[in-house]
């Protein structure tokens, strides 16, 4: 098996970037093309009907550079557009949102699940359908965690203010008996030291890019698309605002400079 | 005179509704349409190119509805798009900017003045250039303070995490002696609280709502543009995402129910 084609993965913005790198280490063969959609991140706080138009675009674009598979690597959009455009759409498609879904539900023994997210992603109640259709009659919990994500952006991950944010949202969980968490955004891995310290060593965290890497891998085998080769093609990075702030926070996020990075227009890509 | 054309006024979101509280306030006569680029909020974090282009939009978007005069009620548009767009506008226009940089110069008795803004508004130096205009040999110092806009989207205003957010920030005037700060950002009147507190009662906060509201009569008198009935037409909200989040916050700020709250989209608009 080698099918040299890339596969497609976009974001709002650096989010994604938890998930490429995920997949990257467990695809190495595999040439991966990102998409940050820069120019109107982030989508957390939009609604749903506008979510599925950005979504479009982003995808259409990907499928338009001959992708073999689309990874979705934002829970917004996995939440709010995904169901609705899998049907369109001609290549093997995954959200985040699922996977994330189906490692709780492995690893709960309790059945009582957290989940944080935007508001957008909380609000669609997406986490808590696909919790119940893999285990049902499990507990979900949903919070909203909307200053994580300009919190991550800006850097603040271990510091005071962060701790206390931290603390404020998850004491909604007090008392609900949860044993397990999914980090139901992008953004937030890069938040586990303050999440981790405000819920206590008992409650295990989901990293949905892990779990979305891993279901891509077996995605890919079953369809019988993978690249066994060593060493996949360099990246590609598309960006649709200027590129300089993109590069900047990635290449820190990444530990390695962007490679190729290039701005474009995806509005009315359909 | 009796001028009965609606003035056209726009923000990347609901942050523009204190200038357009404020210029309700000062010309009670004047009908106001307001449009809210909520699909695409904030633009605080993306690049002047990208800015110009969504400021376009919104203004010609204005513009097709008969307006007599256009007030840019975001500060990051008046910083990045404005100098650029001022020729191409056929109505009489105003940036929030510009009149924040007056006012600080009239107030300040030390010509050491503070700007706060977003990412976008500070990187440019725009407040620095107009106060240096105005008043050549005056010491500016601008601090970029991210997490302020979605701290007051958010409506965390007054609790102990913006208390330690506006301290992190603001710390970084200490020693530079400064006596008057500009809210360089239509949102950060929300969290003047805090602010003042984080800098103490010595300095002087300058609301660039009120002072744009200020210019704006004198602009339309200027142009013999003012309409004097006692009371204007009813104001006309357009947003380009759905507008219900819109209608919440804005009522919340504004006290009163949103009245006629349209979705629009202005893609292309030109």
């Amino acid at each position: 098996m080698a099918d040299p084609r890339p596969i497609g993965l976009f974001d709002s913005g650096i989010g994604g970037l938890t998930v490429f790198r995920a997949l990257g280490r467990r695809l190495p063969g595999e040439q991966i093309l990102y998409l940050g959609d820069t120019a109107r991140v982030p989508y957390g706080n939009k609604s749903r009907e506008t979510v599925t138009r950005y979504t479009r675009e982003c995808a259409h674009f990907l499928l338009r550079r001959q992708i073999k598979a689309l990874v979705v690597a934002c829970n917004t959009a996995s939440a709010l557009a995904l169901p609705a455009l899998l049907s369109e759409l001609p290549v093997p498609t995954l959200g985040v949102l699922q996977p994330g879904a189906a490692r709780a539900c492995r690893l709960s023994a309790s059945g009582r699940i957290g989940v944080i997210g935007t508001e957008a992603t909380i609000r669609s109640g997406a986490y808590t359908e696909a919790i119940h259709r893999i285990r049902p009659g499990s507990e979900v919990f949903g919070v909203a965690c909307p200053l994580f994500v300009p919190l991550a952006e800006e850097g603040w991950t271990e510091g005071e203010v962060e701790r206390l944010v931290a603390q404020r949202y998850l004491s909604a969980f007090d008392g609900k008996g949860i044993d397990t968490l999914v980090l139901g955004c992008t953004h937030y891995p890069l938040l586990k030291g303050v999440i981790r310290e405000a819920l206590g060593p008992a409650i295990q965290l989901v990293d949905s890019a892990e779990a979305a890497a891993e279901e891509a891998a077996r995605l890919l085998e079953a369809h019988e698309l993978l690249d066994d080769r060593e060493r996949g093609g360099e990246p590609h990075f598309y960006v649709t605002d200027s590129s300089q702030r993109f590069a900047e926070v990635g290449s820190r996020f990444l530990g390695t400079s962007m490679g190729r990075l290039e701005q474009v227009d995806i509005t009315g890509e359909s």
